[in-house]
C-alpha cells in the first residue's frame, strides 16, 4: 500500500515519499495512534475491523487510453483490496469516491457507472458489498476505494523476526512487463493483460497464511525491494533476498521483477519451521505458489544477492521521487 | 453528502447527478445492496457500523488561496464526519486519501502534513483517531475523507412519514454569504469566515435526535431545498417548508439560506407529538437551536411556501449541472 506508515516516526522505508509521511504522521500527534500497516486495525464491539483506502489517479495509477472504464474500477478496488490480504482479513464493505469529467469523453458508456461497475465486480469476486460511495466532478478520472474487512488474526508489517524465512505468492514482474509494452505502444495479450488489468488480490492466500503463523506481511504494490524495505523498518530487522530463487514472469530477470511495482503478491516472513511441505499445503488450498526468497536476520535494510554477490536495490515506485 | 443515494433506483431527488447515479447504482445490483443515506450501515458482530466517503477536490470544493491547508483537512473531515452526525453515529475512526503536486508551492510548511494535521484536528475534536491514509501525487490538491463509527439507533432518510413535523438545526445562510463574499475579492471575518473554514459536524446534535424518536435525517451539504428534495423520494412523502420560518444567518435572506450548501446542519423528521418543550431540551442538551420549518405530507416531491405564497425552489448545488 503505497504512503502507509506505521504510526512511530522513523520507522518507515527511505525516500522523499517516506520523509514526508514522517512529517504528516509525527504531526499528528495523539490522533494518529494506531497508524500502520497495509489496513488499519479498528476494535469494533467484540470484533478487529481492518480498514483501508487506496487512490488511483488518473496519469498516475492508470490512463483511460490503456484501460476501460470498468477495468479502471476494478482495478482500483483490487488494489485497496490487497491491503486486508495483506492483513489477512475478510473483506466485508467496499466505499468508493469517483471523480470524474464533466461532459464524457465519446463513448457508448457512461464512465462513472462503468467504473462503479468494475468496482462493484471486485468487490463481488472478493465477498463484499459495495455500501457507499461519493461522484464528484473533476478534471481527471479518479477512484478512491475504502475497503473494510474482518481481521480474525491481523497480520502487520513489524513482527518479522531474525531467523524468519521470506516468502512470495505467486510470481513477479508480469506487471511492468505489461507496462513496458504499453509504454512502447503495444498491447498486452492473454495473461499478461489479465495481470495488469485485473489484478487478483491474494486474499484467501493472505487468510492461509494468517492462520498457519506468519510474523509480518505486506503485498506487493511498490516492488519487492521497495515494499521489503518497509518490513525491515518497522520489524527492525535486515530482509535477505537472493534474488536467484525469485519467481519471475517468464522472460522477465530477476532484478526487473523486484522493481516490478502493483503486483499485489504477498511477501511473508514466515517463522523458520516452516517449509516446503507448508508451501505444498499452502499450493493445494490456494492453487497459488509461494516460494522462500530469503530471510531475516539481526539487522536493518534490505540486502539482495544475486548468485552468492551482493546487488544494489532496484528502483521500486515513489510517487514523490523526482524523475 | 452528495452523491450519496438509496438502493433502490429511483428514489432519488431530480437533476443531472442524480440521473448518472441512478445509472450506476442500477449497474452495481446485487453487490450494491445497502446503498443509501448519509452513512452507509455494516453489521460488524453485534455493532452497527456507519461509514461514509466524502471527496474534496480544489477547484471544486476549496481554493488553496481562500483556505489554509489545515483548513483545507479539517473542513474535509468535518464533511465527512457531518454524514455520521446525520445518521446518529458516533465517530470512532477517520482514514484519509491526499492527492497533493510533487513540488510544494512557496510556504513555510508541508502541504500534505498541513492538510493530514487538519484532519487530525477535525476527528480529535469528534472523538475520532485518524487510523489510515493514502498519499499520492496529484496535479491537484485533494482530500477524500473516509469515517466510520458506531450507530446504535441508525437513522436515514427513508423514515419520515406524513405527520411528521420538519426541524432544522442552527442557522443556515452563512456558508453561502461567505462564499459570495469571497468570490467578490473579499474576506469574511470572524464567526462568518468560521462557519465556512471550519464547519462544526452536528454529531451529540444527531444522536441525541436519534435518541428522541427521528423518522428521518439528513446533513445539508448542498442545500435545504435540495436535501430536503433527497428526503422525499427515499421516504416516498411530500415535505413542506415555510421559508417564513427559516433561522437564517444574520442578513441572509431566506431564499438564499434554503439555497445555501455545506451548511452541515441536520434536517430531522420528528413525530407530531415533538414540539417547543422537546426543542427546548435539545437547546438545554447542545447548546443549539431548533427549529420547526414545515411538514410531511402525503405526495411527492418539496413545497416551498413563503407568506402563505407558493415559491420555487432555490438551485441546491449540482456536481454535474451545467452552468
Amino acid at each position: 500500500m503505497k504512503g502507509r506508515a506505521p504510526g512511530v516516526a522513523g520507522r518507515l522505508g527511505p525516500g522523499p515519499e517516506f520523509d514526508r509521511l514522517r512529517t504528516i504522521f509525527a504531526r499528528l500527534g495523539r490522533a494518529g495512534r494506531g497508524l500502520g500497516d497495509d489496513a488499519a486495525l479498528v476494535r469494533v464491539g467484540g470484533t478487529t475491523l481492518a480498514a483501508s483506502v487506496d487512490l488511483s489517479l488518473e496519469g498516475v495509477h492508470f490512463r483511460t487510453r490503456w484501460l476501460s472504464f470498468g477495468e479502471i474500477g476494478r482495478r482500483a478496488a483490487g488494489a485497496a483490496l490487497s491491503d486486508l490480504a495483506a492483513s489477512g482479513a475478510r473483506p466485508l464493505a467496499v466505499l468508493a469516491s469517483v471523480g470524474l469529467p464533466a461532459r464524457p469523453r465519446r463513448t457508448r458508456l457512461d464512465p462513472g457507472a462503468e467504473i462503479m461497475a468494475g468496482v462493484g465486480r471486485a468487490a463481488r469476486a472478493a465477498g463484499a458489498a459495495v455500501v457507499g460511495g461519493d461522484l464528484v466532478r473533476s478534471r481527471r478520472y479518479l477512484v478512491d476505494v475504502c475497503v473494510l474487512g474482518i481481521a480474525t488474526r491481523p497480520v502487520g508489517r513489524r513482527g518479522a523476526r531474525p531467523g524468519d524465512g521470506l516468502w512470495i505468492t505467486g510470481v513477479l514482474g508480469g506487471s511492468g512487463r505489461a507496462l513496458r509494452v504499453l509504454r512502447a505502444g503495444g498491447r498486452p495479450r492473454g495473461a499478461l493483460w489479465r495481470r495488469f488489468a485485473e489484478p487478483e488480490p491474494r486474499l484467501t492466500e493472505g487468510r492461509w497464511l494468517a492462520s498457519h503463523g506468519v510474523h509480518a506481511m505486506i503485498d506487493i504494490s511498490d516492488g519487492l525491494a521497495a515494499d521489503a524495505a518497509h518490513v525491515a523498518a518497522a520489524s527492525g530487522v535486515a530482509l535477505e533476498i537472493d534474488l536467484g530463487l525469485l519467481p519471475c514472469w517468464p522472460g522477465v530477470p530477476a532484478r526487473a521483477a523486484a522493481a516490478s511495482g502493483e503486483e499485489y503478491e504477498l511477501l511473508a516472513a514466515l517463522p523458520a519451521r516452516f517449509g516446503t511441505r507448508e508451501a505444498g499445503a499452502f499450493l493445494r488450498a490456494t492453487g497459488v505458489p509461494l516460494t522462500r526468497i530469503g530471510r531475516c536476520v539481526v539487522g536493518a535494510g534490505v540486502r539482495l544477492t544475486h548468485g552468492g554477490r551482493l546487488v544494489s536495490a532496484p528502483r521500486g515506485f515513489d510517487h514523490f521521487a523526482v524523475r
